[in-house]
């Protein structure tokens, strides 16, 4: 592949400031970067004789690279070992038994799977919420060529922690993050960015909040933490740290609401603490499935006119099932629909439209990690981290409303082909940089493998026999 | 293809009674029956001398044909119409006018381009919430190889309807709904049933219910109805027929509640009203996405646990847009989970197992349609409608929890094979029956014509250049 590549013949969604569509598009790709975006016609007499690609998409319709802004690729190797069960069974005896029992190369090969289901849902960055091998992910990121922000996920307190976890102190915790800071930022061509990240404030003291807050100030990176994710999380935080509602209130009392922060979830947040997220530039990834199953309904609507940036993210395997960012855009529109019938008796099905619901997966998410200067729609000067989308299939069709049919309609089946730093990593379905069936294989062993050395037994569904 | 056909070494979900899953299972099809089921092995030992064709499943996963209960096929050409739009919008300036311009014509290629999606997903057997034209309709099935109960839409009264509707009789209504049943009932091998259809309780004069009752009864027939959708049907009802709640008091109160009624979302039902609907025996279609986008949360735990019969529906195209029974397996599980947080304060992740949703669009699905006795589980001597899933990919790996993944994880991708009465309907993601391309290329066509003909413009999105 030359270093000059102009596709044409497309429908492109640019998501610029201008908001602007083209219906027949054009866009010339220079080595990682966009050289330049137009009418298909102009783009092609402009930069034909100097491509050394030329690409007709026909009818095909572009978007930026989709953002995914809360991901625990970790938890890929779990997907179904904590269905239908409370959440104490979830973390006590399910999540926590598995991620303490991880070894690198589980982490490297569940990011693998995890990864591979990202591009095949049209994803090229994303922000992983924290597991245990950073190594592992990076190793696994690099290969996929995939871009994101990795984090560990860090606890220096709390009940029923297992041993290997219980053992480390807020030392450690700081420490070993400046040290992946140090060995994995701006590696695999400036494509991983190392993050800060709390699990969560009930495994958290007073001293990692502060230190965690100032070392990622001083690195002028991100932090990424699950906030306010059950009524008993701010009940507890009310009752410890004598507030007068919860965890986003007492973050605002030590000063750790900046901009520099991607809260996860934040569900279960009053108009006061909706207020403070905002004044502060805090970031926000809803996360609608995870959300509907687990945690309860965020005030997403709220949020976005109070302008807090909110995103989307799919959470973990085990939260979910699904790792689709386009199951989560249907999913965030739906709920939020839907959850206005608390409010107002009847649902609206005004709320979040199509083109919020884009641009959370988009600008929003490019804003969430900090990375908006590069990602988040399709610009002169910006990455080229590009989706194509078949719209011609049984699945999309008839399309009388093409942003309307991306976002309600669009399944992984219409997410072709995904470029990413001005290369592709996905072309006509297929994976580029990993072999897609070896890593299945891999991971399914190691899984088993896994929960075996975790002692984690599932009980059986049905009369299996 | 002969008429024997014995398929081997595959996992078989067969929601029979004693809930069996045979880890390593095999299966006998002779015509369009299943003749035997049992252990790979002793399958093979007992039937590989009468078997015409011998299929290695190759660990491949068996489920009963996934039936679909609330569909309106005619509404496929209108996918992204009505988007975003608030219900009057939607009802009286998109649906109305589409649905009163359809012809014939449409009519089939809508049926047949909903067909394709609905085999996609998985969907064998569908119910028909009531269109235009059910000679199109019909034509479609009985090509696609699909099963069906087909109902016509009526409506004898209320406002704002197109005036080729308002000016149809009661006797209209009534009649031309018998004309289908003797023309199309019990065609295409057996698997089109016709059914009657009331759109809802705000157009249906009391003579249209009572004799609708009656000609289902006569007939022994099933009548399909939307039930109780928004709090304003109820409200009105109350005020007009001077019952102390809703809908579902209403029809009890005319006796209008039996055990062949379909009664499609039902969501604004109270507790006496539940207890109604369990007593009747009537069938309960629950559409998650066209729930959670325009109407509220059914109670559907409740109805549940009274003993209900609740299945599955996608409802149509222009309500949900997906039109994929495995996307709304999704939904049913988190939406109800997430349902208990207004009840209880806290979602409940163990809300309606995966078994549960396993068996609403299975055996409660045949129950739902009347055709239990045939349909809805495999088992010898049921009609052999099956589905073949791969579970090998990215989106459902790993499978710690095979009943798990298939609910929770399982997308359309997954869906490889469909039989239904015997004969393959998709085989390797291939539609046997139409040329899919053909139809999706004349329904592209015939919608944006229709749309011209009913007069419905879009507003842009975005800046469209």
């Amino acid at each position: 592949m030359g270093c000059v590549t102009l596709m044409h013949g497309c429908v492109i969604i640019t998501m610029d400031g201008e908001q602007r569509v083209f219906k027949e598009g054009g866009i010339v790709i220079e080595k990682d970067q966009i050289k330049a975006i137009g009418h298909s016609q102009q783009i092609l007499s402009d930069f034909s004789h100097v491509a050394d690609q030329l690409i007709d998409l026909n009818g095909h319709i572009l978007l930026p690279g989709l953002i995914n802004t809360h991901v625990h690729s970790s938890q890929q190797l779990a997907r179904g070992i904590a269905d239908d069960v409370d959440l104490i069974t979830w973390l006590h005896h399910r999540i926590w038994p598995y991620e303490s029992n991880m070894t690198e190369q589980d982490s490297y090969l569940s990011t693998l799977l995890c990864g591979i289901e990202l591009i095949h849902s049209g994803v090229t960055c994303f922000a992983e919420a924290g597991g245990q091998h950073v190594s592992g992910m990076a190793t696994a990121v690099q290969l996929l060529g995939l871009r994101a922000c990795l984090a560990q996920s860090t606890m220096d307190s709390g009940h029923g922690l297992p041993s290997s976890w219980s053992a480390l102190t807020t030392h450690d915790c700081i420490q070993s993050q400046k040290d992946n800071y140090h060995k994995y930022n701006n590696t695999a061509q400036g494509r991983i960015r190392i993050w800060f990240g709390i699990r969560q404030i009930i495994n958290s003291t007073h001293h990692l909040l502060l230190q965690t807050r100032d070392a990622a100030a001083q690195l002028k990176t991100g932090i990424h933490m699950h906030v306010a994710e059950i009524p008993y999380e701010n009940q507890l935080v009310a009752d410890v740290h004598k507030v007068n509602h919860g965890t986003v209130t007492y973050l605002d009392k030590i000063e750790f609401l900046q901009n520099n922060l991607l809260a996860a979830h934040s569900v279960w947040v009053d108009d006061n603490e909706i207020s403070l997220l905002s004044k502060a530039g805090v970031k926000v990834s809803h996360c609608p499935a995870a959300a509907m199953r687990m945690l309860g309904f965020a005030p997403v609507k709220e949020m976005l006119e109070a302008g807090i940036c909110v995103s989307l993210g799919t959470d973990g395997a085990p939260s979910n099932n699904r790792m689709s960012i386009v199951d989560e855009m249907y999913l965030a529109s739906l709920i939020n629909k839907g959850r206005e019938v608390y409010a107002n008796g009847t649902t609206d099905p005004t709320a979040l439209s199509a083109e919020t619901i884009l641009r959370m997966v988009t600008v929003n998410g490019a804003k969430s990690v900090l990375w908006d200067d590069e990602l988040g729609s399709l610009e002169v000067g910006k990455k080229a981290d590009i989706v194509v989308v078949n719209p011609s299939s049984w699945s999309m069709v008839p399309v009388h409303d093409c942003i309307s049919n991306i976002v309600y309609c669009m399944r992984t089946e219409n997410v072709v082909s995904v470029m990413c730093n001005g290369l592709w990593i996905m072309k006509n379905k297929k994976i580029i940089n990993v072999d897609e069936e070896e890593v299945i294989l891999k991971a399914k062993q190691a899984s088993s493998e896994l929960l075996k050395r975790a002692g984690i037994k599932l009980p059986t569904r049905m009369n299996v026999i």
